[in-house]
């Protein structure tokens, strides 16, 4: 349970799951881009100490890649709602 | 965008969804509990300047709540994916 306030304190990491093109297109300042796809082949170097946060689109491939990653022992793991589409239209 | 920043800066706000009686009896420390059905009738004063991260049993009415709370500006908002069972569980 502690690891979560880590998140509020500022410790995660912050993990972009768009396909590279997408991200390279439009990146997302303090992201590492891991595609989701590398998520669920497990080929990655993410790191299991720290809450994560996924962003994505509109937040659905987020769900995907966080469900993988929590079943491998990663996490807290946090994914933003509605994707960064919500961020830029809605409360951004 | 920017506000996403406040997110890994430490400035988002934890909010437990869950029914008061179950906050009760297992307080999520750091967090405010707005149960999701005061959400729902937008009977609660949550900010709409910070980032907010939902926290409930098993992340399914955390989405919920974060749909609304999106609808009415609220955000960004994130949901803890596999809830509060994901921490004690899995990468706690």
């Amino acid at each position: 349970m502690e690891r979560y306030h880590e998140l509020l304190e500022g410790g995660a990491l912050a993990v972009d799951v768009r396909a590279e093109p997408l991200f390279k297109a439009r990146p997302t300042p303090g992201a590492v881009n891991v595609p989701w796809a590398r998520i669920q082949e497990g080929d990655h170097d993410l790191p299991k100490d720290r809450p994560l946060v996924l962003l994505c689109e509109v937040g659905q491939m987020s769900r995907v890649a966080a469900l993988y990653l929590e079943a491998d022992g990663y996490g807290p793991v946090y994914v933003l709602e509605g994707g960064l589409r919500a961020l830029d239209g809605g409360g951004a």
